[in-house]
């Protein structure tokens, strides 16, 4: 061995050996972290934005170093350029994501999620982490469906069900619950293996039929139709069924697409409810997605991501009536139960449901084992279920409850500021936590009502590329931040308009921050590009 | 508001706003976790293993608790009931996971990440952390497939594209790689709009054919199922082809395979290698692969989950020649990466091969920005390609290329101690690090070796007894750990054995640890249950 190498192998050795110094670049960093997050990151993120073009230029190196550098040298790289160059989700001023400050103890708890490094895919690199994870998804499904003592005695730690599915995120939950109901639709039926062995064609031959298909409302999240892709259902068969102005599934237009498809000779699926819609945090009418479900004979799938928490207030938990009666519900655990990134879960009412994906292997996934990789989409998964079972413990029922109502009334609490501001307009009110509005002076307001669909759009056209404006510019100030999306709203229903997006789940966030929003975006309007947009503007309504 | 209601708000506060304090139970853990991890986790972890039955009466609760708990308390829950009660994947002894100590620097560095929150899915959400990540994957395409410098220069932060996708983990790493192949062949055409918009069953109409298969090696991982499964292909196209007795693909019968697919009309979509199988370390001969998969005119993926990294060692990469001819490999970053549980990634050769599965949204992944959520699977990703990009940085390609180089050459001292054992078997030499082998004492081999078809058949199943009460057993005591599977032998070509399995992926294993794995095996057959088995072995033979 050279003397080169075996410099290197000693390195190497040290890296896997020797922990990081307290006074190392790193171990300060640690620390600093450690004792006060909120502090570290307010001081190492840069408010002021760099255009993505310049940061690239930071990570444009396209080769593997070939030798190895000093970890200080590296934590050095990360403080400048990934540290300072990163958003600051946490702040309770970004109020456009569906991020928030975190409890304190999640991040001690994720150290030793990390350096406990158990793999959940099965018993034997897991071991208590597979009990956990069980009671974790029992907890949650009692919180939908309220089974009795009874039923989790009998079903929290069986070996060969599973009451959900823990997985990455929203995406793979909603995956999962399609994947399965497909499955569960196309089942073993006499000769007919099933669709897990002979796959989709021949199970619409089997079924004499043209197609599967799942409704639901326009606003879905788009996962869904990321499922259907994967799944081979097609994106046609994802029936964007209309909703009201409110971003609720109209159950007319429902019923309506439900017999165009039977014309087709094309099955339904499912139909998704959706709580808590991304872009306004809407909740469809589940009790009736509940009976359409029913009468059609098809799975009914709720996708809880966002709004599934609100199950925990009791002021609030009556807006999601009729989640008890879906078959599959998605909540995202790195949302409204303030989990960090990378935590989905989806329940299934039936602890028999996911059968329809059991899969088994030689090594590992024996029959009758009580390993949970049997039933997931992913193999090998972290035990992030620890930072839930933590969430659970040590907030409670109540906790989460307090939190919930504290967001929908922070919510209440920003429209009525943007109502009563000269210079805003509300454009979907909270019924959850979240809201549009967007830039529209009253004066403005007023004119338009009176103007002609051909002047409104133009004025609306304006109006967008202001909306679009105000949110770039105050992103790129770096003080605060919201997000924007486009919509179609009962007041101008010709076409869809820019908005902007507010989410109220961070607990931290104070109606004088929500004044400041408002503030920063009325200081933004005076600039000359924005100015020049509101003159055409005035030319138009003079 | 009641007093237990503002009492209840205020500790809510606090979780968000005070820290936990360095003399807290939490703030203890953490800091011994800081200060040594190896020493906690060796302090910490009780080997002795209690029963999975037993554990689960810590986990019964099926209910979310009402009231808020203390930190401090359910930080003695997690240390006594979690870290007691986890396994020790970093113990240089547990030699039959995947998994293996974590260099140090990673614990802080996930730390940062955790604090961070970033979402991966968009810019808005990740900025800095996005160009970090293309360089990630610029960086594993060019491990692979060594393109020119101009190459990565105008792809690896375009707009449009992406050079691979980042996940969870290899099964949503292979799923990308074949839903993409599936999109790539039923692309849109003519009149037909394409399987992502029109689902499968018109695709195989419009390519005039009755289905879709999969080619890949007896051998290959579980995930592969899930995948044909998910993607509405079926299982019974998983065309699993016979393998040589070094679990390498046989060409012949892949051959044979293809042409009774073309009997039934049935399309290849894809052949698959695999580069390091997950039982025995075999890799398939990817340069023959390739040659068929041209001649066919099909995808070639490669599923190198595991062996990818080999490609790190100047010694060894000759091994996965052919790969670079790959349209798409599978690597994962928690495995020979050494990055903590969470990290896969699949990279694509031809920059706009992910096209095929691209999506958008409103309100995110807008066209032309360049957010990483249009191209991946996953929606909200947590950003561990921090951690990949650490160990690229930190540890370098000759510091890898050294980790693979250990791991290889402990496995074939494993094999050697083996050999030279009397009481030991080697069922399959390593290839890369893992290997294969059972007790089976000298005397026996040399007794079995003369007998009949029908008697050696019984010792097998004896044997078989044998080696999962020894693996059991040791797992139980908890000093060391194999892992088993069930595979054919050239030694014994009747039918499948069983074995142990062990992984050589820890630096810290030594060649004396591994002499110890084998006399505390050794220690385990003088048991009782055991030695029943061999009586009945020796009346066999006598």
């Amino acid at each position: 061995m050279t003397e080169t190498a075996l410099a290197n192998l000693q390195n190497l050795y040290r890296i896997f050996t020797v922990p990081e110094a307290p006074d190392s670049t790193l171990g300060v960093v640690d620390q600093a972290i450690s004792e006060n997050v909120a502090d570290f990151l307010h001081k190492h993120i840069v408010a002021i934005e760099r255009s993505l073009e310049d940061i690239e230029n930071d990570f444009v190196a396209s080769k593997i170093p070939e030798d190895p550098s000093f970890v200080s040298d590296y934590a050095e790289f990360v403080k400048q350029k990934l540290v300072a160059q990163s958003v600051h989700t946490a702040a309770p001023g970004f109020v456009g994501h569906m991020t928030s400050a975190l409890p304190y103890f999640m991040l001690p708890l994720s150290r030793i999620m990390t350096a406990l490094n158990q793999n959940l895919v099965k018993v034997e690199t897991s071991k208590a982490f597979t009990p956990m994870e069980r009671q974790v998804l029992a907890m949650m499904h009692h919180l939908i469906y309220r089974q009795t003592d009874d039923f989790y005695e009998e079903w929290i730690h069986d070996s060969q069900t599973a009451l959900g599915a823990f997985c990455s995120g929203g995406t793979i939950a909603n995956t999962t619950a399609l994947w399965t109901a497909r499955n569960q639709l196309c089942a073993p039926d006499g000769d007919f293996a099933g669709i897990a062995q002979e796959g989709l064609y021949r199970s619409l031959q089997h079924l004499n039929c043209h197609g599967l298909a799942i409704l639901v409302s326009r606003r879905a999240h788009y996962s869904l139709g990321k499922a259907v892709d994967l799944l081979g259902i097609g994106r046609n068969n994802l029936v964007l069924v209309d909703t009201d102005y409110d971003s609720r599934i109209d159950m007319q237009s429902l019923q309506a697409e439900y017999l165009k498809l039977r014309e087709q000779n094309i099955r339904p699926l499912a139909v998704v409810g959706v709580a808590g819609t991304t872009e306004t945090g809407h909740v469809d009418p589940l009790d009736e997605l509940a009976d359409f479900a029913a009468e059609v004979g098809c799975h009914f799938h709720v996708d809880a991501a966002w709004g599934g928490p609100t199950l925990f207030s009791e002021s609030h938990c009556h807006l999601l009536k009729g989640i008890e009666r879906a078959d599959s519900v998605t909540i995202d655990a790195h949302k409204q139960l303030y989990v960090p990134m990378g935590a989905g879960m989806v329940l299934f009412k039936n602890p028999h449901a996911l059968s329809a994906i059991e899969h088994h292997a030689n090594y590992i996934l024996r029959h009758g084992s009580k390993d949970l990789g049997s039933h997931t989409l992913e193999g090998s998964r972290p035990g992030m279920a620890m930072l839930v079972h933590a969430g659970l413990s040590i907030i409670g029922r109540k906790g989460y409850g307090l939190l919930i109502d504290l967001g929908i009334e922070r919510a209440r609490q920003f429209a009525d500021l943007i109502n009563q501001h000269r210079n805003f307009e509300l454009i979907t009110a909270p019924e959850l936590n979240i809201l549009t509005y967007r830039y529209n002076p009253a004066w403005l307001q007023k004119k338009m009502a009176q103007l002609d669909q051909e002047k409104l759009q133009e004025i609306n056209d304006l109006l967008d590329l202001i909306t679009q404006e105000i949110q770039k510019r105050q992103r790129e100030a770096g003080k605060t931040f919201v997000s924007r999306t486009r919509l179609l709203s009962a007041l101008y229903p010709t076409g869809q308009i820019s908005v902007f997006r507010s989410v109220l789940a961070n607990p931290l966030t104070t109606k004088e921050i929500l004044a400041a929003v408002l503030e920063e975006q009325c200081a933004i309007v005076k600039d000359t590009e924005v100015q020049r947009l509101m003159d055409k503007i005035k030319q138009i309504t003079a």
